[in-house]
């Protein structure tokens, strides 16, 4: 039998409800205060019988055990007609909900399977509905065309910046794990021009990213590909999005975006932009060197990402050797893509990586080449190649990165189910 | 420069298109029929022109090359006043689109890579996001909370039926690939109460399973739990969705449904009911014999969903044994679970899997002992059984299915892009 009720809607009048105990104190035999949640609400509400057995039933109860209640509500008070327990928790829990820091990443994320009952963070779990939901609406609006995208393929994306594929055998063929979903999009432009995935990706970080607070191992791209398009049109789209995410998360869910971040605030487009060689410019002044032919360091885009100010902001022309196969050259800036990412402020860091595409079987497989990468995995994608592939522009945001920055938490392990972060093992 | 018109908006007047060549005509010196298709349209043009040098690259332009076209559009004809070849398609393509057949399915996957260009196949993909979007739609509705699904875990759903999970190595330590969210879901709800995933799953199906036409390894469930629902209130649940997303489909896609579908009609809700143990009684009668205690052949679930007429219908209450160690076992029915597929008519065969589940430590412990598997697998689920898991029910519905249900497509590789069947690999 589903819930009559929920916490939310407790008012003057019956009561029948569900809802897990958060803690409980005695004040008499009769009258016991309960702190209860559920999905909606956390109430501390105090309950009265004259039955004393109801009142001692509830006062044994560890918490997280589920209790129906059944009364009536007057005066801020319940009289219980019955109570009924449900599930009665262990006694102990191996770490205290509440108290559970996301400081202590370890434990925050091996013991993901209760943290994701403290209410903050189902609020956080809520809020990346909405964010996925406005970002579909969105690009649905814009004619873009949302397809399912695969989890295993003989090849992925290689251009992950020292992080690792992880492999699996599939018909005893071993096959690699979706670290992005780029030749997919590549191909499906080809018949439907403006398409998305909701793309999970994984890829076996350095350990030392997980120092970051930004880099989780499992994490999603909204990953958009518009054919015939330029760096400018993608960008322009990227800029949309994020504005119009913000404004309906503000407009239809004000209460908890205050409530988690008193300083959000919806950026204006256009956002500002900056070459990749004006950035190195205007670090060295700071002291901080960038190693030719390579992006910036943390310590450098963190910095930059102070002086650029309050918005996010582009950062574009990377050089060619620091960046992935699929990234064109610039004719007109040799050794330079037409690529971008979007740097967010106060060092939340990069939440779009995207760019124009190289797009001819000449220019894939040098940059294959140039990777070290084996160009047998790659056959199905270089016989596409030879075929033709249309000229397209595309980008990937970070879902788990886009939650962190509009809520203001502290690390990305808090903005994602089940997190995996690097370096540690086993977690959910 | 993204395109400034496409193939459906062409009218009287302007014309600057961007398609891809299907086929050409050389009528004279001066004038040419193409076929072009893009995302929106597939269209059969005469294009005229008094430079004989603009014809002619058109008439040498391979299959699948792309061109933007600039002219007017008047009394049938386009006068061309330039054109472009963005794309020189090769000489050979290695299949023709228009002729590879879904029968064959080894070249069909292979060549998905090529296949997706399809108009018919680009169809069935938009028509694959609208039963997202509106599935998505109604579930919101009803309260109940999308979160991201993972594609990693320690231990993965290990009731398949004969097919066998994935593993791969992370940071050293043997994970396995995302069988179905299950073990996720009974923890989510225990906070946010109504949830749901839209989860790819992979599994190594037995090849046999090839010859079904309606399996996949890799697929993707909407993936719902309520907790403190019971199967009836879950199955209510998902005939509602059923018929909404099919009401809207035939609502606003009403040309595209009956295009591929002439026979699509909109079930009747409440759909039959029919038990086990009936069903195993009623194909006695035509000499189908079912093993004691395992699900229904192949045969023996085709012939019922004859039997049972034109409309979805739901077999209830399996054998405890023939089932994963996640449903409950009816305590009025010893020997029963508490659980329900949805079969589809004229033999499309199952589309939705679910029940009420077990969620005591004892009853979790002692079906994984059951099935075989090594409990330190599972320990972090174990530890949140000993916490205390509330009672559900949910189920499993597989969008594939559903997408070929509806546009009564042949095979299932036809209703996913970049389709993995059993025991053929490598594909992309």
């Amino acid at each position: 039998m589903a819930k009559i009720q929920y916490l939310k809607d407790i008012d003057k009048g019956y009561v029948d409800v569900i809802a897990w105990v958060i803690s409980s104190k005695r004040i008499n035999d009769r009258e016991i205060e309960v702190t209860l949640r559920d999905s909606t609400d956390v109430r501390t509400l105090k309950l009265v019988s004259d039955d004393v057995k109801l009142i001692n039933e509830i006062a044994n109860l560890p918490k997280e055990s589920i209790i129906r209640i059944i009364g009536e509500y007057r005066n801020s008070v319940i009289k219980l007609s019955n109570i009924s327990t449900l599930i009665k928790a262990s006694e102990e829990l191996p770490v205290d909900i509440y108290s559970i820091s996301p400081d202590d990443v370890e434990k925050f994320v091996k013991y993901s399977y209760i943290v994701i009952r403290r209410p903050k963070y189902a609020k956080v779990l809520k809020i990346q509905q909405w964010i996925m939901y406005y970002a579909r609406e969105y690009l649905y609006k814009q004619g873009f065309v949302e397809l399912l995208p695969p989890i295993i393929s003989p090849c992925s994306d290689p251009g992950l910046r020292g992080a690792r594929k992880l492999r699996t055998m599939f018909y005893s063929h071993e096959y690699e794990l979706t670290s992005s979903v780029i030749m997919f999009k590549q191909t499906a432009v080809a018949s439907l021009e403006k398409i998305f995935f909701v793309a999970r990706n994984v890829r076996e970080e350095p350990i030392d990213n997980l120092k970051t607070g930004r880099h989780l191992c499992e994490f999603t791209q909204i990953d958009i590909e518009w054919a015939f398009a330029n760096m400018w049109d993608v960008m322009k789209l990227g800029e949309e999005l994020i504005v119009y995410v913000m404004e309906k998360l503000y407009q239809n869910h004000k209460d908890v975006i205050l409530e988690f971040n008193p300083e959000f605030k919806i950026p204006k487009k256009p956002f500002k932009v900056i070459t990749y060689d004006e950035a190195v410019e205007l670090l060295k002044k700071y002291g901080i060197e960038t190693p030719p032919g390579q992006e910036l360091t943390q310590e450098g885009e963190t910095k930059l990402s102070e002086l650029m100010g309050e918005e996010p902001f582009w950062l574009i022309n990377f050089p060619r050797t620091s960046r992935g196969f699929y990234y064109i050259e610039d004719p007109d800036k040799p050794g330079y893509n037409k690529d971008f990412n979007l740097i967010l402020p106060k060092g939340f860091g990069e939440l779009i990586d995207g760019g124009e595409r190289e797009y001819r079987y000449e220019g894939i497989v040098k940059r294959l080449q140039e990777l070290g990468e084996d160009l047998r995995k790659y056959e199905w994608f270089l016989e596409l190649a030879k075929i033709g592939i249309p000229p397209s522009a595309g980008w990937g945001l970070g879902v788990e990165r886009f939650t962190r920055y509009v809520l203001g938490l502290k690390y990305i392990w808090e903005a994602v189910p089940f997190p995996k972060v690097p370096g540690i093992v086993p977690t959910p």
